[in-house]
């Protein structure tokens, strides 16, 4: 039976009756507007927990520009039904006044894992993205949390979050839910028209075929990224942000490809700003492989 | 039965056992080199809660100053002792490596609590401590932790940490303890030479002087501070830092005294650094206290 609570007391209470059954107990943090990429992150937790939080808060702090955040989707209704379908047992839908009820003068500083992609044009964003999920932890205490490999530096982020605090909180990434054309799903591609929707799949081909040419053997980060680029089509409509390879870890950029890499994307489609990563795993060198390289007869 | 324990599974295995049992759980955060201020935090500690975990750890990430890392004060086995004399369940002491296994990336940005008095004198000692004690309160997951009012700033700040990123521990602040002569107890008071020793009290007396002055009546926080500063004798050996009046929960700066402020100061003593603090409560300006200035026989 599904609760709907917006206070930071219901929700603990309602938690702790819970654990104190003996369930393990799972969040979801989402800024709503849910959609089957988020089905899919809470069909995990439910299938591997015994208490499933859904939180639902479109977070200020982490949008850099205004006009963002107040054109990103609503849609509280809509989202429980959702949550009710997919046997949620808590949603946590709190105001801004709620999880910002002292004006907050701390956060966290993410150092450098925000120094390229996202964090180098969204100044200040997984600031807040740690801020609110470090909030989010310490209110409903989940034994595991369920992100989506779609925002693949949030994830790291996240993860990075957890060992530095030393948060008691297992983290687990969901692979990225993609439309039929490859598209990944996002709140917000609710915002594309439908010609734009036509344009968006040229993101997820670019950063595949940067995939591909590391597959290939190809190992100068900077000519994949640059060769994957051209994918994208000289249309008014779209402007590649970034494209640029990374170590999955630390998102610094990859020089020599020797190890996976993660490629990464932001593209703006009119007005909407979409963002997509494929990892892109380097052939193994066998011995063999570099054997067949020499001249044949080359004795050893 | 005290246990000591070096790593944190360990720890959070002993800590589980004790809450499974339906103990509370309480922490007291130190440096170690334990005296009898400690002491009356874990006294406190024992009496309030089930389980008492003291936690010795010599930050380096809070230090601003390499000697005064290195000079600080380590005595393990003698500080075991007092935990087991004083009924403390559990003693913490991991190594620097078990406390940062990763590299630490991500830090508490502490905003404008740090603007002033040790924020302003040791760049980056707030960051550190607010971390570090984030970090603590993630391994050990208290229900309470005791701090030492001596350490004002340091108080607020956890006081804060624990608001802004809503952590479930509740923050008690104990009195500070203090020698005969007024000196407030503290680890680096063992480095001072008997002759320093005898000079240290002027800080305390300096603090009172401010107090003394609000009660008074004075309200002009510049000239109170100033008063109070004439109060540390001209040598060579005394080097005032700062003394100020602060905001008690924001700690900026004090100008017209119309409620309770903090006298805070940092003394050098030789290559010693003390602080301390006193709270100042301004007079109550009573309906009838202002009439008095009044001419007499003005008509209302």
């Amino acid at each position: 039976m599904l609760e709907v609570v917006d206070t930071i007391d219901a929700l603990r209470e309602r938690v702790g009756e819970r654990r104190r059954s003996g369930h393990t107990v799972s969040l979801v943090p989402t800024m709503g507007a849910l959609h089957a990429g988020h089905a899919s992150l809470i069909e995990r937790a439910r299938r591997e927990s015994g208490a499933v939080v859904v939180s639902i808060f479109v977070n200020p702090f982490q949008f850099d520009r205004v006009e963002d955040l107040e054109r990103y989707p609503r849609s509280l209704d809509t989202d429980v039904d959702v949550c009710r379908g997919l046997r949620v047992d808590l949603v946590f839908a709190p105001s801004v006044s709620v999880m910002y009820a002292a004006p907050q003068m701390m956060s966290v500083d993410v150092g450098r894992l925000a120094d390229h992609l996202c964090g180098r044009y969204r100044p200040g964003h997984f600031q807040g993205v740690a801020t609110v999920v470090l909030k989010l932890f310490g209110i409903v205490q989940p034994d595991v949390a369920y992100f989506g490999e779609k925002d693949a530096q949030q994830l790291a982020v996240v993860r990075r979050l957890v060992t530095d605090f030393n948060v008691p909180v297992r983290i687990v990434g969901v692979p990225t839910v993609r439309e039929p054309d490859g598209v990944a799903l996002s709140s917000r591609n609710l915002r594309l028209s439908a010609a734009e929707r036509q344009l968006a799949p040229c993101l997820y081909s670019a950063l595949r075929h940067a995939a591909a040419s590391v597959d290939a053997g190809a190992t100068n980060a900077a000519e994949v990224a640059r060769d994957a680029a051209t994918l994208i089509p000289a249309d008014d409509r779209l402007r590649l942000e970034y494209l640029e390879l990374v170590d999955p870890d630390d998102f610094q950029p990859a020089t020599i490809i020797a190890a996976p890499v993660i490629a990464a994307g932001a593209l703006w489609v009119g007005t909407t700003r979409l963002i997509d990563n494929v990892r892109c795993i380097p052939r193994i060198r066998s011995r063999e492989a570099s054997m067949i390289d020499e001249p044949t007869g080359a004795a050893r």
